[in-house]
């Protein structure tokens, strides 16, 4: 059975691919390695892999492009056992940002092994990302030599991997492997949960960012994924997966409409604007319709019962007292928010946005029976109030059954799953029986 | 056990009202009427009510204010053999709207019987409603007197009810009762159900507003009230009620976000100017991502991935060009709508609200494994895009297995409710045992 992406439905069961091949002597596995059967999955070597320190590093001679070109860079993950060639790299490109992972050497005079790098792009300037991409393949050639079973290749997910499919391709001049999203999400977050100390964890007002350890059995989970939108996968197994359901309320609905509404300029400025809010200068709490609790129904005069429901009526009061007064009120953009903070608008939004997710989360991780629920993808940043709201959401619903995690590399589960999922050239694909070069070289 | 509201939480068992004292022959009770077990419950006629075709009629003599004050009215419903006075009007007031129901008798000249009105206000207009309700209480005097018994009372349910319980009843100088909110929401959707013909519809593009008849046994169903706030009613039979969740993204969010964005003044305008939208001009959907459908997990390219998904990109993208140009671009709110049009705007925000509503109403009701899903409240008005929306979204999640139903005075359930509950004055009633007026006059 061919496990490349994009042909086949979910409910596989096959070992993740760092769980096949990897060197880690007190790892399980099968005696009998068939090259069909697991046709030479990629040999990274994740043994006493752990979370650098240190301020993320692009590797000697590399990248030089205008670093304000760039969005904020991840720790990276340090490999101290690795020590093979990777001809590899991986992008995850999705609607509204791109995420590249790949592995460089440590100087060998100061270190073993090496380590993997995260970087974002706004898929918007993909040049910039496929410029990125160019000079780490000119660096690998370097290195490597011309060889063209040593070419670097680009292992490619999420939407962008086919809509930018042949522009990548051209541009680089090397292989571009497509492999499908949401099996590459569920690698990489099985490789985060499993290998990577100190990434996943709780979170909670009074108990912000408590690391929690590999749990005997992972499975089963549900997989949030919040980019621009809302993918919830339930896993059963190693790959094995199903998309339960999903909003289009997510990380591209809060952009769009703050930028309209508060003319913030990056989801950094975005985030920060908002730590300073009071959503309630906007939000429609239970207490403005009733005056107090909601004691029948245990709705607290706190809860948010309509967001932005304030709105609505306050500008029209507004208006209104401007014609009675004889000002102009035209009516339009312009006039309009000035009665509203950037700060109370931004944090009402990403509060509705969130609770709204967590509650759609709850629902399905209910209808599911499933526990553990992981909350990935660039839309968290690791904002505090984010995943405040949204663990708060998870626990008022599932009135405490349920848990929400978090991880550190949120935003890079597919492109890691991708980076983790390279295969020989052309394997199991359906071009690769005209050249039947299955057992093609190993990299 | 009292009926009271706020009190008592849920799961009870009694008949709806008109069911028990209604004088409709062919209507099964019990012979036995305990006047304490069925205290009073007031005696309206539904026997033959029918929804009026003519234009709605406000009462003769009665309320003259400035007509630009009131909202648009909903068809009247007849009650050709209802003949007794009837002493008391019922306003749900929510955090947007207050509605109204009162009874008139028609002129005897010309039909035996009367009917009700369906009067909507601005909340924040309570003024207005209150000086409608001055004018009906002034009528009332004018007709049947100034015997203290026979004064006009006011059931209030809704938030309102209890914010403004000493101003309405300081202004009116009459007695107050107030009702429990979700038990009048479910006592006027069953009434609608059971007793008005050609009130409940289905809605599909291809089939719009289909009426069904009443079936045999209603129960058990859910409601999905959508007001500035939705809540989510489950009803397992008469007065049996849970709410079993909802969601902050309601009419308020959309009328408040609209009204920021577009400029729109009235709930009317933002419907009108959505009909004439194009959501794919600021929604991402999938094909935008994918450059094609997205088939292993069965997203079309025409499905929408990301609400406002494009706007972050393209409002960016503007502002570069104005920077590369050098022309200015200071990101401010004023010129930071115009790339878009208020009619995408309208429908994409329509669009992610209803879906939204839609998915979170078929979660909670597979989760009850309920099959009909009544949809009321005075977000949907009547619009066909948005009963489109909710429709489509129900048979979409449950595979066709749930079925979407609307009503034409789906903004009243609350009213006709508190309408229907009338009992006598103080009748179980904390106070109400101080001066032991259980058997109070009827009405």
């Amino acid at each position: 059975m061919a496990s490349n992406a994009g042909l086949e439905v979910d409910e596989r069961s096959r070992n993740a691919p760092w769980e096949i091949d990897v060197e880690t002597p007190n790892k399980k596995r099968s005696d009998s390695r068939d090259p069909i059967a697991h046709p030479g999955s990629v040999i990274i070597n994740v043994q006493g892999a752990f979370i650098a320190d240190d301020t993320p590093q692009t590797p000697n001679g590399s990248p030089g492009a205008a670093p304000e070109e760039y969005l904020q860079q991840t720790q990276d993950i340090r490999l101290p056992n690795h020590r093979a060639i990777v001809s590899h790299i991986a992008v995850d490109i999705g609607g509204s940002l791109a995420k590249l992972v790949y592995f460089s050497h440590e100087p060998k005079s100061i270190e073993l092994g090496g380590r993997l790098h995260f970087q974002k792009f706004e898929t918007d300037k993909i040049e910039t990302c496929i410029d990125f991409m160019r000079r780490l393949k000119l660096e690998h050639q370097q290195q490597n030599g011309l060889n063209p079973k040593e070419q670097l290749c680009v292992m490619a997910t999420g939407g962008g991997a086919f809509k930018y499919y042949e522009k990548i391709k051209e541009a680089l001049g090397v292989e571009v492997l497509r492999e499908d999203e949401m099996e590459c999400l569920i690698i990489g977050l099985d490789f985060f949960i499993s290998e990577i100390p100190n990434e996943v964890f709780t979170y909670s007002e009074s108990d912000p960012m408590q690391f929690v350890d590999k749990r005997e059995n992972i499975y089963p989970y549900l997989l949030v994924n919040i980019g621009s939108g809302v993918s919830m996968i339930k896993v059963s197994g190693p790959r094995q997966f199903q998309r339960v359901g999903g909003t289009s309320l997510g990380g591209g609905t809060l952009w769009g409409l703050l930028s309209l509404l508060t003319g913030a300029r990056s989801f950094e400025e975005m985030l920060k604007t908002a730590e300073n809010g009071d959503n309630t200068a906007v939000d429609m709490l239970v207490g403005d319709i009733y005056g107090m609790d909601y004691n029948k129904i245990g709705l607290k005069s706190t809860a948010i019962a309509s967001s932005f429901g304030k709105v609505y009526r306050m500008k029209r009061q507004a208006e209104r007292e401007a014609e009675d007064h004889g000002g102009l009120s035209n009516g339009d953009r312009g006039s309009s928010g000035t009665a509203f903070r950037a700060e109370d608008i931004s944090r009402s939004l990403l509060y509705a946005v969130s609770n709204n997710i967590g509650q759609i989360a709850y629902l399905h991780a209910q209808r599911h029976n499933l526990e553990h629920i992981y909350f990935g993808g660039s839309f968290i940043g690791g904002h505090r109030q984010t995943m405040n709201t949204l663990s708060y959401a998870i626990d008022f619903w599932s009135k405490g059954e349920k848990q929400a995690y978090f991880l550190r590399h949120e935003g890079y589960l597919g492109a890691v799953g991708a980076f983790l999922k390279r295969q020989p050239p052309n394997w199991g694909r359906r071009n690769s029986f005209d050249g039947l070069s299955r057992m093609g070289s190993r990299s």
